[in-house]
């Protein structure tokens, strides 16, 4: 195993640094081009995922008593895989037993096999990417992207997040205690660090890697067999991530079954409660809607529990002395993945007497009816509107947007788009409402999709007050603001500090409020509502392991 | 706050020096002579604690509404002192409005306070000591070492491990992504640690200040108030420490009562479960029985819940090269403190074949009565008996030790020892027995107090197999093994791994198993059912804050 911690060794390092440095850097690159992967890397990726299609797909597990599946793109391709069911009474015992052999790798060793694995996926991000796409529904760039490096960033934050809290303890040390002339009192003390169980990770929908990646590498690093538990609409992009495990473990002499997949005989009964209860499971991470987070929360009392949930995500515009930019940069963060992301804002408070801005006083309704404006203005172009856009993965959501116009007094009305290659795509663009501030029954429930409200503030103060309640009752992972004034930024700071929420300040350019870089910035923060933990930081990664320590005189 | 912690950052250095490296240290003297504390330390610790009885204790606490405590020696003097009662609907929205000032002091700030909170405690040793001694029944010499110097380690080794977790995370970072020819983009961002709420620490009798010290320190230092809800039997060690504190806040201009103590009116019906499961509390510590340390976990799902509940230590004997040393160091660790640590062995398991030692062949019979002889000659003089054994802490740990003496067969009788000064103290030798491997019921069943069995195991194997069951079923802080073979050490060590538990090896000199160091020893793993935490590793203090951050682009 020590040739595999050599070669991957300067990487783990760089990404120790990089948590405690928080600065850019990444080994895996964003940009899907022939330089970066090879020319061929597309055409074999597009191929790989094609040959996954209308067949069986194989895993290697204890247990397989059958199969199942039943994935449609949101593009309106049939899937048709068919995966591995297995019997829980075979497979967790044997998970169980492999527990110690990953143990006995060490922090060294298991780090070793979790970067092969991430360099493994990285090579195959083409091919996760259209799994990705397919199952998600999200635009090629943003499958490639999300679903690729920047998944297997999240991956190797968490590995780096374990092994740095792993190795806070030495192996050994030799405790010394004076005892004034006598001899002194001398021990030789080991220290091991012992995984918890088998950890579950509940996979979502919209992001089938880049939520599921951290959980997984966690629960690794620390010593953690791990049952990947897909979403059932989107298990190709998890099952080829488990598969390439497995390649890896096997290679190095390790149970495959140390990473497994789980998946329900009959995705409309599923499972998931009833396995997360078992015994086995000691650890879960959830990424999905709020009232199953809160049932795992409050029943799977035997396991520590890892949510990110529901919440609605806010921006409060005071000011700003670059309104193109502003409209711009929001037309973007409000039309990406169909405002499919946990990160997209969904209430934007400005004050009723409008906003000062380097184009002169805006009117509230001319705040509104420009960012609407912005947002058609966007997605003009068909391609470009596909690519940013996306599918709409669920029927649920696009139900919801098309139900949603009385909720508020159009802006912008959504429209039904068509996708220029794949004429089934279930597409939608951004529904933009404006709205009283004393509606808050309507706009303080989260209406996931690409549904968004400009809420009538009296004031500045009062558009921080809703936001910073809205957070604190709701949840919410991202909270942006606009102002020219720093007193203004320093208020929403300080009522974005109270509330526990990450804040993003006068995005005008590249950077999006709902994107969040591995390494720099933390996703969710677990102070609110909206998830109980954050990927990725101590809290995450520290109780999923123990030290176990043996002490006794040296020999002498 | 920067001078304060000027004066105490060589000491906070050492300490995560100290913790990284487990070699021993300590800021405090474990020696209670003038020359560490004074001429007069003892005089005028013990009048301190004199001071304090018969009379009001006063806490600065908003809510006050009453006074309770009825605390009687187990020495036999009835102490007297009540406390304030407070209404907890005031208490605890005031204790959380004070949370963004403790927030604001930053991880600096904290730690200064914490570490002064600490030095003070420390010359206030001996007052505290015979706080402990009247309130758990320890010997004054242990009281003064596990409650005042070890207690004050363990509460600054938590200080250390939060300081270190929540410097993991810079205050402040750039991120800069460069993108290829055009200006790379840049993020100032912040980064600002934050408790999670209030904390609740529930303490026990026996160890009042060195259980409770751990949890207190650890809210305070990630940001939490606190809140102190010690044992009805033992309420004074812990308001002088709480009172301690609350000195230290105001003189640094901060709210008293971010330490704050909460007794019951009624010692008889208490409202742990109920202020336990109220909504502002976020972070719980309890030491104490098996049943409720259950149900706090089971339903106080609002917070994180650290426990440390009862277990089943055990001992294995295989062969020794010290026989005599082998057995004054068991007659030691069976009589401290009449075996009423959390860490004291209950079962030894023996080969019914005997083992091999320095001295020949000892027949299982020989061993039991042996060690039964050693405990008879280490206690022959009543001035060291009394200073060693202590007192009985409660009631019905007496009864248990006087019925229990049916459980097996007698090897050493307990006897009800007096106490050379105090007459009236509640007293009682180890109760020594043998007993079969098969009787599992009798003797995997914790029997908290002066009790053990020496267990006929078939061979060491077997020994060895019954030990590990015995952690993983029900619990264990300590597991102890005599061996001179690195064979069966290796064996049992991987028992240990296994079952997730402390092992100490071939114990014959000055430590003993029941003992632990701060800074290097492990207290407890968290690994197995005895307790769901560890004094103290980093998983002890990461999830008692979060990080949020807020980002912005540079001005420019």
């Amino acid at each position: 195993m020590s040739t595999l911690f050599e070669k991957h060794q300067d990487t783990l390092k760089s990404a120790l640094n990089a948590i405690q440095t928080r600065d850019y850097w990444s080994p895996y690159s964003e940009n899907p081009s022939p330089r970066a992967y090879g020319e061929t890397a597309n055409a074999d990726g597009e191929a790989a995922f094609k040959a996954h299609l209308n067949g069986a797909f194989f895993l290697d597990m204890p247990g397989i008593v059958g199969e199942a599946g039943a994935e449609v793109s949101p593009y309106g391709i049939d899937l048709n895989v068919k995966y591995p069911l297995v019997d829980l009474d075979v497979l967790l015992p044997e998970m169980e037993s492999a527990r110690q052999a990953w143990r006995d790798q060490g922090a060294d060793g298991r780090a070793a096999v979790c970067l092969e694995i991430l360099e493994r996926l990285n090579k195959r991000s083409f091919e996760i990417a259209y799994a990705v796409m397919h199952t998600s529904g999200q635009g090629f760039m943003m499958a490639f992207q999300a679903g690729g490096p920047h998944a297997q960033d999240r991956g190797l934050e968490a590995v780096a997040y374990g092994y740095s809290a792993m190795t806070h303890t030495p192996g050994a040390a030799t405790w010394t205690k004076p005892q004034g002339k006598h001899d002194p009192l001398v021990l030789e003390k080991k220290f091991t660090t012992v995984g918890r169980g088998i950890g579950l990770v509940i996979g979502c929908s919209t992001f089938p890697t880049w939520n599921t990646y951290p959980g997984m590498f966690a629960d690794l690093i620390t010593g953690n067999p791990v049952i990947v538990k897909p979403h059932p609409a989107a298990i190709l992009p998890a099952a080829i991530s488990v598969q390439i495990a497995q390649d890896v473990l096997k290679e190095h002499g390790l149970p495959p079954h140390i990473v497994s997949l789980v998946i329900d005989e009959d995705a409309a009964k599923p499972g998931t409660a009833e396995l997360a209860k078992r015994d086995e499971i000691k650890l879960i991470d959830f990424t999905g809607n709020t009232a199953f987070g809160d049932w795992l929360e409050q029943n799977c009392t035997q396991a520590q529990v890892y949510t990110e949930k529901a919440g609605v995500n806010t921006i409060v515009i005071d000011s700003t002395d670059d309104y193109k930019g502003m409209l711009r940069n929001l037309a973007f963060t409000l039309s990406l993945y169909s405002g499919q992301m946990c990160t997209t804002p969904q209430d934007i408070f400005v004050p009723k007497g409008g906003i000062e801005t380097d184009a002169g006083h805006k009117s509230f309704d001319e705040v509104a009816a420009d960012l609407g404006m912005a947002i058609t203005k966007f997605l003009s172009d068909p391609e470009r509107a596909a690519m940013v856009l996306g599918a709409i993965q669920a029927d649920a959501t696009a139900a919801r947007v098309d139900g949603s116009n009385t909720l508020g007094t159009v802006v912008r009305e959504s429209d039904v788009v068509e996708h220029p290659h794949f004429p089934n795509a279930r597409m939608r663009s951004p529904l933009l409402m404006s709205i009283d501030a004393a509606d808050e029954a309507t706009y303080m429930q989260e209406l996931f999709g690409p549904i968004s409200f400009v809420v009538k503030a009296d004031d500045t103060n009062h558009a921080i007050e809703l936001a910073r309640r809205a957070v604190k009752s709701h949840g919410a992972i991202t909270m942006g603001c606009y102002s020219s004034s720093d007193a203004v930024l320093d208020q929403i700071e300080d009522a974005a500090l109270d509330a526990g929420v990450a804040l993003s300040c006068n995005l005008t350019g590249g950077i999006f409020v709902n994107q969040s870089a591995a390494y720099s910035d933390f996703h969710a923060t677990g102070a609110n509502p909206a998830a109980n933990a954050c990927l990725s930081d101590l809290a995450y990664v520290a109780n999923r392991f123990r030290v176990v320590q043996s002490r006794r005189h040296p020999k002498g």
